[in-house]
């Protein structure tokens, strides 16, 4: 996401719009960290994930796939390539 | 659930409606599991399966038949055929 | 219930609506256990058991009768006959 | 509470209505236990019992009198009566 | 607290109401209590008490003086007197 | 704030907001204690505080300076002075 | 920020409001802490920080970059700058 986009970004849900199709990582309450494509989110932060992998120190841990998450046990959702600079 | 499914996916609740009558698997709080066929789901993410199981790393522990779950202690609900690619 | 009945189940509402009169196992948050007579629910999943039982591993740990329970603290509640399959 | 009353409980709420004046057993998340008199309830499962006492094991470990009690910590609300049987 | 009074105890904000300039015990989620004059109320049940003291096993452990609390963290709120019978 | 005042306060936002510009002591859920001057509050007690400070004890722990506090985690706000009665 | 903008702030809100563009420290529950900057924030005090960095007694620990926050998690905002006094 270039400084451009990320300047556009004037209120939370729309770094979610910017990040659909795109890979991103989700913390779970608990510890537990996910990363698939963002397919689809809510105004709860429900969202679609897919091919999503539970993830733990950088290592994949288990596939999950295609996968609905309750926004309810999210903590941060984060566009993948942010997390590789 | 094919490329094509996939890509229709506008909202979460789209993935829900997809997956009626397939086999889901649904992480709980408090890391418990359950398997079973997705009946009917509704905005507060209450789901009723049919020939629910409990299931821990991959054996089923119990065999709880048809059951309402609340949407209050779901984390994630995940198309079964998308666990096994 | 026959698979007739678990086919109409359109909303999860609708299981325990069918469920009225009959005997569900209702497990609760921090792994207590109810059997009993579902007598009646509203939308917040709040329900009344006749006949209330404590169980824990299939046994009998109390008798509680006539009870009102809160939605709060439902995690499941599912017609007994279907776990007996 | 007799056979016939119990078949007039069509809403949760029914049954509370039918215990005010009754002694009731009330169970609180963290394991506490209350009996006292049910004076009063409203829709979120806020009480009044009058002659609250706290209880264990089926003893009596403090006098509490006249009390307000948030719907929010109740797990059940059960008349006295039934527990008796 | 006289016996006319608690019967007219229809609703749960009634005693509270009735407490108004009275002493109380409130007793907080994670077993802290507090006494204290309840000045005022809201249907979330936060409260104001003037005076206010953390109390253990009937011992004064701290000062607080008036204070808002949280209806939130409130599991009951009991006029003092009645606790005194 | 004297007698007078506080007989004025006849719901709990009353209090919060006699209380603006002065120092409030801010208990939180998990033990922790704030201590600033209160700049801002609403009706989900969000508040700000300013020259915010960590107190434990009644030793300062961390300056936190001007912040933002979501109400959701707050057990208690109560005036300083009332404090050193 | 200077004295003058502290004595602008009427509502919790306009603390964020006059953060945007610049560096907040964001404590979690379960006390995790992050800085970034603070790009935008809705009512639900869900937020979006850019830069942000998972920081554990004033060290770096990881890299996050841009990232949604959701506001049940979080417990205070505060601008930096202010920490630094």
């Amino acid at each position: 996401m270039n400084a451009d986009m990320v300047q556009k970004i004037e209120r939370p849900l729309d770094l979610l719009n910017a990040s659909k199709g795109k890979e991103v990582l989700v913390q779970l309450k608990g510890d537990k960290q996910y990363v698939g494509t963002l397919m689809a989110f809510d105004i709860h932060i429900n969202i679609v994930l897919d091919n999503a992998k539970e993830v733990a120190d950088g290592n994949v841990k288990k596939n999950i796939g295609l996968t609905f998450l309750r926004g309810d046990t999210i903590i941060f959702i984060s566009p993948a390539s942010t997390n590789l600079k």
